[in-house]
């Protein structure tokens, strides 16, 4: 399949504007054919107005015929291929074993929204009976259930380049709930983004689904971006990316008109807490966890590890001395783009001016985008004092802090933003001793872990991805699993509505057989 | 039990500080005793501090414990017996057979929500099990369910001093839900705040609750109510109210450094479309069902119908000047307040300006913030061009529009902005024959009714108050019905934990017996 740069505006491909961007080999800094043209406004426009028009009879269409247009994307994705996996791997520097591992994720997201739209109960529908002849005023027939939002936006992220991408988790459970997806290309991965755009337009129209359904625009800028979240037909934002960007997102959705709820995915340190009884009796298998867990993609990952605290002992020393050594004896990796090259560089070497110690190398004469591991050690006190230390470090690095009490764990989990992960390594005995401590964190994340690393992310139904802010932007809802397929979808109510004209799950004989609750009872049939 | 005009501070009564106000009886225009004391910032700091310390071990307690206590506040509510409606009555002017209703409301509200913890599966408990052989990689096991959000802040409604207001229904869901609720009671009715809160506070004393799940502020202005908005240990907000100041909660909660979830009901007119057979059919009963609906409550239920369609015919004709004919003969109400009575009028003499008919009497020589009912007539092109038809208008009052055609109507609802509700009224046929209008309804509302007026909400597992903005600040919400313990709720997820630490609704064996999805499967037990 050719990769043609040009956006894809319902079933139409977009213009080969001026403006044009490439994406580039990180493993070498060289740009890489051929030329993106950025979408203009009345292209943007024109995918917002298909999706507006689309969004009644997409929304409308029964959950098992859109069941079948996500397996037939799922299926058009492994159709592409070797092409999709060298590509992805061009604009990434990320194995292609890696692809192989994310293609399979984002095709059995598609299956298992799919699967679920099949089953049909998620809608949650609710059934009371009229009673006409209560007192003193007589008991409607009420009847619910969850319909589409209506036109969702999503970005790409840098570092899912197909599971958080243009056929990802947003725009699947987007899809699967009902609502058109207008998606925003990342500029590090336009040619991967554009094959599996492909494979879904192809999708959308050999299962009949109305025009509009999806679009993907190509942007050298934030401008499209910005635009589409402020245009009147959007009625929500999936993001997957930086704090700064999120929030930008989240800002400009809640100054509008009609202010839309924003997903932003944005930032988390997924504080990891050695307690006593882990460091003592398995100190040697977690300095290799933790190493596999912070330089895994190259430490792109939103659950890695990113701050780790170690109790004060002789066993955390010779921990210390073992994972500096196993990163100083690690490989250089590029990362995805220059800009995430110069912020790590920039970040870390802040930080090393604000730590006790620190263990890294000289980056500035390897080639395209690689860096080296790293990693940082403070104290309590200073990481208590410096806010700094909080911050996310995108890349192959993590802080290291001795704590000297139980107390200290307190006062630090207190003291933590919201992520999305927190991880704690010990006995049954140390979780009973650290109860306290617990139940502080669980006030912080979406996702706690015993004796686990954070990264790796599970896809059942589940899983939780979220956090509270600035982990994501609203923390009761996940971007994982299949309860997602709920935020693009709000309550709808039908009063004393004839059967004939009641949706599928809400007539009075179940046709559907959907788990319901029906004068307050859960049953089906 | 006497009224104080202090606050309620956790388990301590506030200071009477020197900011008093009073409330007044509408029928008659004049202060009501006693001074109600404004809370200090150090009482609103207390109050969070309080709500902050509680927020752990109230959340943690059982279900069953937190139905006890729902359970008793409402005990404590019907224990204050004719006080508590005299001194509702006094305040608003509207009669005792209102209150008697609201309050069983109220407390059937709360005993929902006690029965639902009962029950124990609204939290949607998930389990996934491991699988350590499988390949390339083990499955751990992850089990998650909803947590509560943390300390909420709530809004009395002017309309609703019960079921909206101290124990009403934001406030028995953030409770049910388990988090702590701090309350900003309303101007116009302190004393009915004042006697529910010590009623709650009464419960909170005797079933053992943690200081701090409740607290009740009373404040003349809006400084202390934006301030507990902006405070960083509220975590959700709760509001019914106007359009302009629900979205001053909405910026303020939105420009946070931790953005946080606001749950506004604001700003809604109801459409409300008479299609051909019903006004033919039923003409007669329609105006006494409409004139019900418009006048009830003094036209103060967000429900209220604003907006009525009406085809062009002479069946139409006669049901207008029926119509009218039942508002000038109708008693004036007394508003709720001074400023809801002067925007009634200011807004009542712009419209008059802009439609093509009215009808209304003079307001200026009644007692007390009374009115008179009043209709306003235009057609549909005007209505098309003057967005200003589109406000709501709170009181007893509605814009009747008669429209030419189906395409109109079509055009029509394309334009409105978010509802609560929307009714048609027909016959069967109107609605097959009128299915565009419905889908394009759906999309701009949180209930459709058919045959029936918008007031009246009835509260069971199903019903949806809600709907797209400038309804509310959250079409996938309901502040009505059960559905509405989970706005104070997120998801949280525990990977890999051994049993012993697991909430009780996640253990391998489900001692509480709920509901769970256990890898995939729908099952109790």
């Amino acid at each position: 399949m050719e990769i043609t740069g040009k956006s894809i505006v319902g079933f139409s491909r977009g213009a080969r504007t001026d403006e044009t961007f490439r994406a580039f080999n990180p493993t070498t800094g060289e740009a890489v054919e051929p030329d993106f043209h950025s979408a203009t406004d009345d292209e943007l426009n024109r995918a917002a107005s298909l999706a507006d028009s689309a969004r009644i009879s997409y929304g409308k269409l029964p959950g098992k015929t859109r069941a079948t247009f996500l397996r037939t994307i799922a299926d058009n994705i492994e159709a592409l291929g070797d092409t999709l996996i060298q590509r992805a791997s061009l604009e990434t520097a990320l194995p292609d074993k890696r692809f192989i591992g994310e293609r399979a994720r984002t095709c059995g997201q598609l299956r298992m929204f799919a699967d679920l739209l099949d089953e049909g109960s998620w809608v949650d529908a609710r059934v009371d009976h009229a009673i006409p002849d209560r007192q003193p005023i007589p008991k409607p027939d009420v009847r619910s259930m969850l319909r589409p939002l209506g036109p969702v936006a999503v970005f790409c992220a840098s570092n899912f380049p197909l599971a958080y991408s243009v056929a990802g988790g947003d725009t699947a459970s987007a899809l699967a709930a009902g609502c058109p997806v207008i998606v925003i290309a990342h500029t590090a991965h336009p040619g991967t983004a554009e094959l599996v755009g492909s494979a879904l337009m192809d999708a959308a129209k050999s299962t009949g689904m109305p025009e509009g359904v999806f679009s993907l625009l190509f942007s050298s800028g934030y401008e499209i971006g910005q635009a589409l979240v402020k245009h009147t037909s959007i009625k929500a934002v999936g993001f997957t990316g930086s704090r700064r960007g999120g929030r930008a997102l989240m800002d400009i959705a809640a100054a509008r008109p009609e202010p839309i709820p924003v997903y932003t995915e944005m930032s988390s340190v997924n504080p990891t807490f050695f307690l006593p009884g882990a460091i003592e009796q398995r100190g040697e298998s977690l300095v290799t966890g933790l190493h596999a867990s912070v330089t895994g993609g190259a430490g792109q990952f939103c659950t890695k590890p990113g701050l780790v605290f170690l109790p004060e002992s002789e066993a955390s020393l010779a921990f210390i001395s073992n994972f500096k050594s196993e990163i100083s004896n690690s490989p250089t990796s590029p990362l995805l783009t220059d800009g995430i090259r110069k912020s790590y560089d920039d970040a870390s070497g802040k930080r090393a001016t604000e730590v006790t110690d620190h263990f890294e190398k000289e980056n500035s004469d390897l080639p395209g985008f690689s860096v080296n591991p790293s990693v940082f050690e403070t104290t309590t006190i200073d990481f208590l004092n410096m806010p700094d230390l909080n911050e996310e470090i995108f890349g192959p690095t993590t802080l290291l802090i001795k704590s000297q009490s139980k107390e200290d764990l307190i006062e630090i989990a207190r003291s933590l933003e919201g992520q999305l992960t927190a991880s704690v390594h010990g006995t049954e005995a140390d979780l009973r001793e650290y109860a306290d401590l617990i139940a502080i964190l669980e006030t912080k994340v979406g996702r706690l872990i015993f004796n686990g690393f954070s990264t790796g992310v599970e896809v059942c139904p589940s899983m939780v991805h979220g956090g509270p802010y600035p982990a994501t932007s609203d923390s009761r809802s996940t971007a994982v699993g299949s309860r997602a397929i709920t935020r693009f979808a709000r309550l709808v109510c039908f009063q004393n509505f004839p059967d004939s004209a009641l949706p599928d799950e809400l007539k009075e004989s179940n046709p559907l057989n959907v788990w319901r609750v029906v004068d307050g009872e859960f049953k089906k049939g």
